[in-house]
Formats: structure tokens, C-alpha cells, sequence
């Protein structure tokens, strides 16, 4: 081959992207020796600087797109976030034969079936190991370390801001609101957090890891998504009384020809591993019929081990260029049109033990109207706590642990509980995942 | 491409080459649409039947040496272990221009430096994920993912059997010899167990983590080697009573521009991650200056677990092949020619904290004199049990826990309590290791 250098193009400089600058910067040598080549950052667009990242050293344009159509520029990095600017963005570069490199959740999991179809078509890479689980490489896992495994379930907790939300309001006792804004202070949370709190980038991480797993294409549709917002201090009290943490996990799971997708807070067994995994780490454990359970844990948030996975996507890349082939795999694992659709599990039909928390008046007769709705349903009590009133109330908080039982069951019974005199019609409901093994 | 098919030879058909047989078989379909090409067994070797498992579909040679030589192999898969005639074997795989995936450390400890170079030569893939902890994706992880990272250090449970039989011993306080006959019963050791046990299992892979962390040549004299069978059940539970597990551990370490690489029974703190992984699961931690610490965590042995990383590696290369290219990245993450030797830091100059357990006669003096002679090479005691004697013995155990101390204190300061009146000349010495954060 002719080509003497490799040209990395980043588009956007916020938190990823000043560590991405960092680590192509610190380890460049290393990485051309690792390729034979030489392996530059050439161009860098950015519509403000950044003032934690010096690039003074680096040719700048404020017009991201003048990166794109820079015949220097080999690989486009994307780092604008959102779905609109950097979809034309990643769709120019990928017609432009250029291979990109993307952090972008929001863009892979609504637009993902399409830019895949186009790298394909052009015989170019798009890689997006940071897009899901920051520094822990599970993109790479599920597209190529288990390519002759048959997934049967992938789940994790892979949000950090949630997770470190739910952490602090489980150790310190504190409020949601207020563990928000520290997770602000310290950049763990983004100016406008809602994606974070409403499940909504969990959900889109999940349906990455769902098409690798199953090879189902991108559906952003699909999973069902519950925030951290439905959570309140006491349900963590109650759930470490009861031998619980809560976590907000994604889960994926295949269930014959058909796929349940759900994001919700879940309350797991303190003994077990990811019960253990607090604060901005993320985890991801995946069942499959050849290893069997493979869980790994890591930095999901923050300039450089997001930047890491970027770099090693973009290392990757830059191998295979060095060797003339736009990249050894299929974007998705499998060609796009070789993905299948899988029927979703309806909702109803999902079996969970559940938590159930409600405020009872503390008059005879209502326990056991409570207790009786849910044997209507065939759902058995697991444990339940009752808290005496306080000195004055009349009221008692209630806490029930049931056996599994369908999301159907749990609706029906909990809309009767709801509609009894002796409740306020206020149900807290959250799902219980053992995680035994199958 | 006129290649209509990929054709896999097999070499080896104990436990982990049944289970290359039986995934290969189970996801064929699945395998080759991610190829985009037909990927078959072609051809087996192996010296006797394995009656679990069922070859009749297959063409089957007594000679493995026939598969190398049969043009409808292209990837030849080695598992036959060994370090003689594995080596001929791929030696005689790479210079026919075929791909090899093998799951031998030994190997590739002791000779893989050469028959990296020789893949180089040839143009062809050697890839070894198997090698190294099952069915934990640890060889892509660093070969790949972190390619744009420091590796700081590598840490881990890297012999399943070990790590069965140290929890075992913890857990029902059994002997060494009886779980180890139980190991033996379940096949989780081998007949001859005795690489798994005096520690050789876990440096040939430690050897191949740290040339892929460090970019040094494979070394398989480089590690210093301790074996499990210097701990007595009753250190497990002093262990216990001073808040540590004991775990069999590979640990490689730079240290600027020098590494220290060990292998030895390590007292780790109860509530690290580490610590809670039991059996025969394997876990390696890993931190790097991109991503900081990540952790895996999955079964380190086994039929599936083992062909799963095995059928990875097939994957990965028939991906490449479908390309018409042999590898995307050199075999031990750099080219031979830019692996660069680093220093082994002495065995003296490494700092622990130390476990040290003697039987002291009960007699005054005897303590003031171990004390002394702690004091005398600078070494502060964090903790000390004295044992009062059983009825009738006028011995007592001691168990002393150090602050950080060089090897080279400590020698001298066991040689002087050893050659005590009082004590009866052994000392057990483990090293403790608190993973703190950098």
C-alpha cells in the first residue's frame, strides 16, 4: 500500500471528546506501531472550543461538515450527540467512503438499521463500542467474543448517572432532587438530565445490545421503560429490610422466537454480584449456551474511559485499513439484511416477582382485603411488612413481596387494591429479579 | 472471492475439542451468515475416539498431522496441548499458510514469540483467546479494546482448578488432598494436576497478559511462581478472622520502565470484587490510564466455555478470510519486531504487606524476640493473634499481619525468627494484596 498516514477526523469537543483528544495525543506512538502506520488526529470541528482541551495544535473548523469533506480525514469520529446534525453528519461521511467511529446511542438505536445498510453498501466500518457501557467493551463481547454463543439474556445496569443516583439515595438516606443536583455538580449528569431519569438512554442501550444478542434489528420502539423518578427513599429502606438493593437495570431477554426488552427499576438480591456494582460503574452479565454467565464491570461514564472504547474503535479500524478491508464484520453482527424480527413478549404475559408498597388505614378488615385481591389472582405472598402508624396517623405503610406472577395478574390485583376505601389509591410496583441461574 | 466455503480442521478431541465440535455443529447456520460464507468442519484429528462425542459426520484422521495437510482445511484448530508436537503442528499450519486458533498457553508461553513471527511471515492469523480464562474475553479485551490505553496492571484468577480447590478448603475447611481428589472426580483437574497446583498454569498465562498489556516478548521464566499447596486450612480461617479471603492470583505490574510478574496465594480483603469470585469461575481485573478499572468476571474452564472462545477466535478469522485478508492486527498485539524487553523489578525490592504464620513455644521472651526482630528490618506489625495453647501443648500458632514491607525485609527478618529457639524453624508466608485504588 501507498498510504503513509491514517487521518482521524472528531467531530464535537465536549467531555469525550477533549479525552479523545488526550488519548490519541498521549498514546500515538503506540497506536501507529500497533497499526504500521501512522495514526493522526488531522482535523477537529467544534462549534465553541472547549477550555478543558488545548487544541491549538490541531487544524480546527467551527462548521463540523468541513471535517467530513477533509480528503484527509480517513475515520470520522462523532461526538455531537442527538439525532439530527449527526445523522447527516455520520450519513455524509459513510457515503463519502469514510469509516466513522460514533459514541451516539440515540442515533445507533433510531437510525442505526439504516447508517449500518449504508457502511455496508460503501464497504466502510461504523463502530459505536462507546455508544453503550462507556469504557466496558461490550459491543466487542457480544459482536465477536461470543459470535457461536446463542444469547439468551443480556442485562445491566447502564446508565451511570441512575446508578449513581440510586446509590447515594440508598447509603445516605437522601432525596432524589437532592442527589440530582450533586450529580450535576460533578458532570455526572448532563445540564437537562431526563434520559437519564426517564430510562430513555438506558432504553437506547438496550436495543443495541438486543439487535448483538439476538441479531433483531434496531427497534427504539421496543423496550418498555420505567425511570429512576418512581423510586422514593423508602423503598430503599424497605427493600434493604427485605434483603434487596435497587438497581436500574436494563434487561434484554429471548424467549424462544419471541424477545422481552424492559428498563425499569429492579430490585436484585444483595448477595448477587451486580447488586455490588455502585455509583457511576456500570455492568453488563450475559447468559448464553456456550460460556454460560460472563459479567463485566467498568467506568460507564466520563471522558476517558468513554474515549478509550472511541480510541480502540478507531484502532481497530485503522488496522484494518492499514490491511486495505474497511472492516472485518458485519456493522450489526450480522449483514443488516440477514437480522430477523422477533415477536415482543406482551406485557402482561412477563412473569416478575414484584415489591409492592401502598399507605393502608389502619381499620380492620383491610389486610385482608388486600391479601384476598391478590389470592383472586393466584398470586402468592412472598413476605410482607406492616409498619405500625405513627403516633397519631391513622394510616400504615404496607409492603408486600409476592411470588412470580404475570404483569396481567399484578395489574388487575393492584387496580383492585387501589380502588379499596382503605388505600389512597397509590401503588408503588417494582419489579424483583433473582437472576438464578437457569 | 471465488471461495465458496471455509474449512475447519480440528485437532484434539478431549473435553474442549468436543465442545468446539458440539457448538460449531449447533451454530453453523448462525456462523456462517455472519461470514457471509459456508464455515464447516471439515476434518478431525485425534489419536483416540472420545466417546462423548459423536464424529461420525466427519472425516476423522489417527494422524492429526493429515489435517494440516488436507487442502480443504483453512483453519486449523490445535488443541492437543503440549509444547513439542503441538508446536510442529502449527509450525507445519502456519508455514502451509493456514490460520491457527489455539487454547494452548503452554505453548504460547514457551514458544509463541516464534510462531507469532512466523504468522507475521506468512500472513496468516494465530489467535489464542482460549488460552486465558476460558471463556472471559480477556485476550480481545487487551489486544483490542484497550489498544489506545496504559496498562497499569493485570490482576487475576486465572486457574480454575486452584481457585475450586482454595474455596472448597475455606468453605467447608476441608484438606488440600481430599478436594483436590474431588476435583479430580468432577474433571475440573487434570490426572497429573500438578501444573494447576504448583502455580506453571497460571504464570504461561500471565506470561501472555503481560506481553499483551505491556508489549513485551512472551517470557515464560518471567513470573515468580508460588503454588496453592502452601496453604494449611487454618490460614484460611486466620485469614477469615482478619477479614481476608485467600486467592490463587496471576499479578502483572509496571512499574515504569520495569515489571514485576507473580503468581502466587494472596490475601485479599473480604468486600473487594475479586474476593467473591468462587469455584471455578476465573476473574481478571485490569487497570489502564483510559478506562481505569475493568473487571471480568466467567467460568475459566470447561467443554463450552473454552470451544466458545475457540469458535470466537474461528469466527473472527473465517470474518477475515471471507475479506481475503489474514489478520486485521498483529498476534500479540504488536509486531514481534516491536515488542521491547523490560526489566524484572527484583523479587527483594517488592513491597506487600505479609501474612506470616508460626508455632512459637509459650515461654516469655519468645514474642519480645519476633517483635524485635520484625523492628530490627523496619517492618511495623498491623495485627497480631497469639493463640493460647491447646491443653496440654505448651506451643502456640502466631499470626502476624505486616504493613508494607520489601520481600528482601522480610526474608531477613523470617531467616532471624526462624532460627529462634522458640520457634520450630517454618514460617508460612503469604502476601497480601489490597488492590487500593492508584
Amino acid at each position: 500500500m501507498s498510504r503513509q498516514r491514517i487521518g482521524v477526523g472528531l467531530c464535537g469537543l465536549g467531555t469525550v471528546g477533549s479525552g479523545v483528544v488526550t488519548l490519541l495525543d498521549r498514546h500515538a506512538r503506540e497506536l501507529s506501531s500497533r497499526c504500521g502506520l501512522a495514526l493522526e488526529l488531522v482535523h477537529i470541528g467544534a462549534r465553541r472550543d472547549n477550555p478543558n482541551c488545548d487544541t491549538s495544535r490541531y487544524k480546527v473548523s467551527r462548521d463540523i461538515f468541513d471535517v467530513v469533506s477533509d480528503p484527509d480525514v480517513d475515520i470520522l469520529v462523532e461526538l455531537i450527540g442527538g439525532t439530527t446534525t449527526a445523522f447527516d453528519l455520520v450519513q455524509g461521511a459513510l457515503n463519502a467512503g469514510k469509516h466513522v467511529v460514533t459514541a451516539n446511542k440515540a442515533l445507533m438505536a433510531a437510525r442505526g438499521n439504516e447508517l449500518a445498510a449504508l457502511a455496508e453498501e460503501n464497504g466502510v466500518a461504523l463502530r459505536y463500542e462507546a455508544a453503550v457501557a462507556g469504557g466496558i467493551p461490550i459491543i466487542k463481547t457480544l459482536r465477536e467474543s461470543l459470535a457461536a454463543n446463542a444469547i439468551q439474556s443480556v442485562a445491566g445496569i447502564i446508565n451511570g448517572t441512575g446508578n449513581f443516583i440510586l446509590t447515594e439515595m440508598a447509603k445516605a438516606g437522601r432525596d432524589f432532587e437532592d442527589v440530582l443536583a450533586e450529580a450535576q455538580a460533578l458532570g455526572y449528569a448532563e445540564a437537562d438530565p431526563t434520559f437519564d431519569i426517564d430510562g430513555t438512554d438506558a432504553a437506547h442501550k438496550l436495543v443495541i445490545l438486543a439487535t448483538l444478542a439476538f441479531g433483531i434489528p434496531l427497534n427504539s420502539e421496543g423496550p418498555f421503560t420505567e425511570g429512576i423518578n418512581s423510586v422514593a427513599p423508602e423503598d430503599l429502606r424497605f427493600a434493604a429490610e427485605l434483603g434487596y438493593v435497587i438497581k436500574h437495570l436494563g434487561i434484554a431477554t429471548r424467549a424462544g422466537e419471541r424477545v422481552d426488552l424492559r428498563v425499569h427499576p429492579t430490585l436484585i438480591p444483595v448477595d448477587k454480584q451486580i447488586a455490588t456494582v455502585d455509583g457511576v460503574l456500570n455492568t453488563v452479565m450475559i447468559r448464553s449456551d456456550g460460556v454460560g454467565e460472563l459479567v463485566l464491570v467498568g467506568p460507564g461514564a466520563g471522558a476517558l474511559p468513554t474515549a478509550s472504547a472511541v480510541c480502540g474503535d478507531v484502532a481497530d479500524v485503522a488496522q484494518h485499513m492499514a490491511r486495505g478491508i474497511g472492516d472485518s464484520l458485519p456493522v450489526l453482527g450480522r449483514p443488516v439484511s440477514e437480522l430477523q424480527e422477533l415477536a415482543t413478549v406482551p406485557r402482561g404475559e412477563v412473569e416478575s416477582e414484584w415489591y409492592l408498597r401502598m399507605v393502608v388505614a389502619d381499620e380492620p378488615g383491610a389486610m385482608a382485603d388486600i391479601t384476598r385481591l391478590l389470592g383472586d389472582q393466584d398470586i402468592s405472598i412472598e413476605s410482607l411488612i406492616q409498619r405500625p402508624p405513627e403516633t397519631g396517623s391513622t394510616q400504615v405503610s404496607v409492603v408486600i413481596v409476592t411470588d412470580r406472577a404475570p404483569g396481567a395478574a399484578i395489574e388487575r390485583a393492584t387496580s383492585a387494591i387501589a380502588a379499596l376505601d382503605a388505600t389512597d389509591g397509590s401503588i408503588t410496583m417494582l419489579r424483583i429479579e433473582s437472576f438464578e441461574a437457569a
